[in-house]
């Protein structure tokens, strides 16, 4: 199988470790505008060879993995240079722009769009490992538009990768990866920002900090032009969640303020079901 | 050396088991108005045998490791009953009202207040554990004001247990702790409460979540209990430091609405020194 992976970073690059290590037969041209990646990607064998945007002919398939505001922008021409038996599959953490943008495309019927929920904070060809899909779930949007065959050749590659598929629509996705993904690293990103203001005035504070502060910080570490993207397209419902975050943030500032401690730890206690939830995971 | 340990949790239940060792000869009464806690601490060896708050006397050590309101209200009663070759500490997260309850105190200079920067999300005897102190920090606050002997023989100890002191002000340190731990505490327990807030309209929302959400929410597992009493003993500075990071999602969420992404890239880059702080740890 001849495949294209245009994007190298811990997504791209995982992805196609995977596919050498459970798909027979893979032959993987890395796409990536960074020349470092390229190169990072040839040397720890992620890829087989450099391609490029513009020779996207005789591919078995296309691996989307870049930032989602250009996947939504280069979606179509890449589609309309994959060959009718070619599939181009997306990976990107929004869904709803990129499956606009090829609703009325001529080949909407080759495109499958995924997202797998696995990551880490980390990210290029450096962070990329073979693992990182093994039992993680794939969510697929607007299956029903894609090719019966291409689908199946999908969804047989991605059980060989041990991933669980669910199946869900594009705006749905959006909203609920807002309150379970997105509104975490608004949240991660605003709390480091607010200790390091703190820390002009006062020094060495974060030689105080425990594995409790790191645990809520750690996804400040992430790529801000990868987040960049994702606030962008999912906009509003990454306000709608922020907004009702802020207002439960307010209510417990009010009670605090207000000595209302009964009140205060009841809203504690109700959410006490994060505990099984997690537990559960 | 005689030990009574009051407050069989986390925290009191790992300092025991620590004490046991890396201290030769220590034989350890625990104390904790949970009877569950009792015959747990029994069967797990951390406590040798269930002691009484009322009976202090011909003790080495005392140690305190309740919820903060608690402490601040009974040391000053179980540093009366201590003998005067006996040292008290306690291990609490807000170290300024339990230092302030005892400033007067005949006995003060038996007092050493400490707060190990160590814990998980878990509670109890159960969750308790030889080696969560080891390498970690010991915050000592007011060293000044205790006995030199007494002091000598604390530091022998947190050194046997491999502990880094760390010595600053109970104003400073509740304020530094409000920063890099009681929010993220806050922060933890709103960004759930918001999920689960939709959990009641959207269903198996919980699904989709990834390891992200799951490490800035970790917190809200935590003990309300005890959180309640930290809350509203450093209630000034938790304010503070909440008003502030408010400020800061206000202004997150300012940008994002009104399309200025390229100030809300600088605003994630300003935190890109997180990276650097978390990978020294």
């Amino acid at each position: 199988m001849k495949v294209a992976s245009i994007g190298l970073g811990l997504i791209g690059g995982s992805f196609a470790l995977a596919l050498q290590e459970h798909v027979l037969e893979v032959e993987i041209w890395g796409i990536d505008h960074n020349q470092a990646h390229i190169e990072a990607a040839l040397a720890r064998k992620i890829i087989h060879h450099k391609g490029s945007i513009d020779d996207l002919k005789n591919f078995d398939l296309i691996v989307l993995s870049i930032p989602v505001d250009a996947a939504s922008a280069l979606l179509p021409e890449i589609l309309h240079q994959a060959e009718k038996e070619c599939l181009v599959i997306d990976m990107g953490s929004t869904k709803n722009d990129v499956c606009e943008a090829v609703k009325n495309h001529v080949k909407r019927n080759q495109f499958l769009a995924l997202h797998p929920i696995a990551g880490t904070e980390f990210s290029g060809p450096k962070a990329a490992f073979a693992s990182l899909f093994n039992n993680a779930m794939m969510i697929v949007c607007e299956a029903e538009k894609t090719d019966e065959n291409l689908k199946k050749k999908a969804y047989q590659i991605l059980q060989k990768l041990k991933m669980q598929l669910h199946f869900m629509s594009p705006k749905e996705h959006d909203k609920h990866l807002a309150y379970v993904s997105h509104l975490s690293h608004v949240s991660s990103f605003m709390l480091g920002k607010t200790v390091l203001d703190l820390e002009k005035n006062e020094g060495e504070i974060f030689n105080l900090a425990g594995s409790g502060f790191e645990s809520t910080v750690r996804l400040a570490k992430s790529n801000s032009k990868t987040w960049i993207a994702i606030f962008k397209q999912n906009k509003a419902e990454v306000l709608t969640s922020l907004k009702e975050y802020q207002q439960n943030l307010k209510e417990f500032e009010k009670l605090l303020e207000t000595n209302q401690f009964s009140e205060l730890e009841n809203l504690l206690n109700s959410t006490s079901r994060i505990k099984e939830i997690l537990a559960k995971k």
